[in-house]
C-alpha cells in the first residue's frame, strides 16, 4: 500500500509498504486525514537528538527503540473509517468514521504511535489501531476536522493543566497549532482577557480568529511591558523564553510550558524564587481530554477549521514538511491518503 | 551602641553604632537572640550579584537601595524584648518578649530587614520593629528558640506550597536549616515517608532528629536510585540540581524550590516535559504562616533546637560566619547581643 515514511531526514513517498493485518483486539481502518504535527517536523531534523534525551531519561528500562538507519512511521492526528476487526474481536461496522488516542495496544503491550519502525501511522493509506480506544466521531463531522481532535486535546490538557480561573489574564506565547489550540480552548471556556503574542501577522490574525481579546507583535517590545498576566502559556519551544518570563512576569505567575525545546536552556532560578512562580510542564492528554477534545469540535463549542491552511496526497507530504518551516504560509497541513 | 556589620565582606564588630530612634508606629527592642541565616553568608561572599540580580528584576522602579561600600546592617531571625514604643504609638509593656516578621514600616514605606545601610537588623544590642507587626511571645518559651521562628516558617511555607497529602513520600534534597525546616514541618504534619539527602554525616544525623525516617548520602548514589518520591523539596541551591531532578524523578513529580541558587543554571525543557514535572519556586513565607511557626515551636509541635549548634557574642558575628561554611560544624549559630 502507499504511504509517506521518514528516511535520512526526508519525507519519501512509498507505494510498497506491507500491508498491515490487525491482531485480536486491533482494528484495520482506512486513514482520511492526518495532520501534520510540529513534533514530527522536529522528528525529521532532530529525530537522533531527540532519541538521545529520551534514552537519557528511559535508562536501559525503556521506550521503544527507533533505528534511524530503517524508515520510520509517522502521523499521529488521524481521523479514518473502520475496514475489518481483528481475530476474535468487535468493533463498529466497516465504514463508520473514528479516531482514537495514538496508541496501539498489542499482545507486546502498549506503543505510541509517534514515530516506529514498525507501527504505521496516518501518513498512509491504512493503518491499526485498537477496539477499545476507538471512539466513533458524531454524526456528520468532517472526518478533515475530526482530525484535529488531537492537536486540540493538546491545547485542552495545557488549559486544565493551569488550573486558570475566570478573570485570570492569559498571555499565550507562541501561535502554532498548539498555542492557537490553547486560545480556542481558553475562549471556549469563557477566560475574557486572552492576550497571544507571535512575530507573524498570519499566526496573530489566526490567533484573533480563535479567540484572543488582543495580540501582540514581540518585534514591538515584550509583551510583559503591555500585561501582566496570572497565567503564561509558553508554547513556543526555543532556548531562552522560560527564563525570560520568569525574569518579567508578576509575582505569583503561573507559566504552563506546552512548548517543546529539545535543546539544553539557561534559566536564572532567582528571578523564580523572587516571584514565587510556579512552572508546570505539560505533555499530551488524558483519554478523557481527547474525548472531549472531539466532543467540543463536534458540538461546535470549538471551531478549529481555521487552522487548516493546505491539504496534500501521500505523495507531497515531503514538500508540505519543507512548507511548515515558513509561518506566514501555513499553520496545519492535511494529509488525505 | 554595639553592633556586628557587614564591610568589605567581612563582618566587623562596633561600639558606635549610632542608637536608632523609634519613629510613630515603631517599637525600640533590644535584641536577645538573632540567627545566623544562610542568605547572610551568600550575601557578605555574593552581596554585587545579588543586587544586580534584584536590579534585573526590579528595573528603575524597585527595591531598596544598598551602597556595598558603606556598612550593611543584617539580622533578620530576631528575638528581642520590648524597650520603648515611639510617639503615640501603642504596644506591650516594657520587658515583653516579641518577635515579627523583619519587615519595618516607616514614615517612607515599607522596608524589609535584611540588608540596609540605615535600617538595623538583629546583629546589634537594640533595633526597630513596627507595632502592628509585634508578635509577643508566648510565656516561658525561651528567647533563643523563639529565635527559630523565621527560619522554621521559611520551611511551614514551602510545604504548604507542596501541598503534599497524606500517603505522599517526599525528598528533602540538602539538610541546611532550611532542609531541617522543611523536614520538621513535614514530620508534624504526619507525612510518613520523609527521605532526606545530604553529604554531610552531621547534617544526615540532624534530618534524622528533625524528623526524617530515612536519610542517604548522595555520595553513595543517587536519592533517586532509592526512592521515587511524589514531592521533592530542593533546599541546596547550586546549580545543576533541578536538571538532575527533572531527569531522575518520576512522572508527576512536584518540585518544591526552596534553595536559592543565584547562578545561571542549565536545564533541558524536555526531560520536564516528557514527565509532566511542576517545578514551585518558593521564598519565605506569609504573616499568618510565620505565627503559625511561632505556636508550633511555643506549643511543642516543633522542637528547633537541634538546629542550633553555637552561641556568640556581637563580637565574634565574623568569627561564626567563617565557621558556617563547614557543615559538619555548624547548623544554626545563634548571636546573642
Amino acid at each position: 500500500m502507499r504511504a509517506a515514511v521518514l528516511r535520512n531526514g526526508h519525507m519519501i513517498y512509498r507505494d510498497d509498504v506491507p500491508e498491515p493485518i490487525p491482531e485480536p483486539g486491533q482494528v484495520l481502518v482506512g486513514v482520511r486525514s492526518c495532520g501534520i504535527c510540529g513534533t514530527d517536523l522536529h522528528f525529521a531534523d532532530h529525530g537522533a537528538d531527540m532519541l538521545a534525551l529520551t534514552d537519557q531519561i528511559t535508562g536501559d528500562s525503556g521506550g521503544v527503540h527507533v533505528d534511524l538507519s530503517r524508515d520510520v512511521f509517522m502521523g499521529h492526528e488521524f481521523s479514518a473509517e473502520v475496514l475489518e476487526a481483528g481475530p476474535d474481536t468487535e468493533t463498529y461496522p466497516p465504514g463508520t468514521p473514528v479516531t482514537s488516542i495514538p496508541v496501539l495496544l498489542s499482545a507486546n503491550g502498549i506503543e505510541p504511535i509517534l514515530t516506529s519502525n514498525s507501527t504505521i501511522g496516518g501518513y498512509a493509506e491504512r493503518m491499526l489501531l485498537s477496539a477499545p480506544l476507538l471512539l466513533p466521531i458524531p454524526n456528520g463531522l468532517d472526518l478533515k476536522h475530526a482530525a484535529l481532535t488531537e492537536p486540540m486535546a493538546v491545547g485542552l490538557h495545557a488549559v486544565n493543566k493551569s488550573n486558570i480561573a475566570p478573570g485570570e489574564t492569559a498571555l499565550v506565547l507562541g501561535c502554532g497549532p498548539i498555542g492557537l489550540a490553547i486560545i480556542a480552548t481558553l475562549a471556549a471556556r469563557g477566560i475574557e482577557t486572552i492576550v497571544a503574542s507571535d512575530f507573524s501577522l498570519k499566526r496573530r490574525e489566526l490567533a484573533g480568529t480563535m479567540g484572543a481579546h488582543q495580540t501582540l507583535d514581540p518585534a514591538q517590545g515584550s509583551p510583559f511591558d503591555t500585561i501582566k498576566p496570572a497565567v503564561v502559556f509558553e508554547a513556543v519551544g526555543v532556548p531562552g523564553i522560560i527564563d525570560d518570563v520568569m525574569l518579567r512576569a508578576r509575582p505569583g505567575t503561573r507559566l504552563v510550558v506546552a512548548g517543546v525545546c529539545m535543546q539544553a536552556d539557561t534559566v536564572h532560578p532567582f528571578f523564580a524564587i523572587a516571584k514565587e512562580i510556579s512552572v508546570q510542564f505539560v505533555l499530551a492528554y488524558h483519554p478523557d481530554e481527547f474525548a472531549d477534545s472531539l466532543r467540543a469540535i463536534a458540538e461546535g463549542d470549538i471551531d478549529a477549521t481555521p487552522l487548516i491552511t493546505g491539504e496534500v496526497g501521500l505523495d507531497a507530504v515531503g514538500q508540505a514538511f519543507d512548507e511548515l518551516a515558513e509561518p506566514e504560509q501555513h499553520c496545519k497541513i492535511l494529509v488525505s491518503p
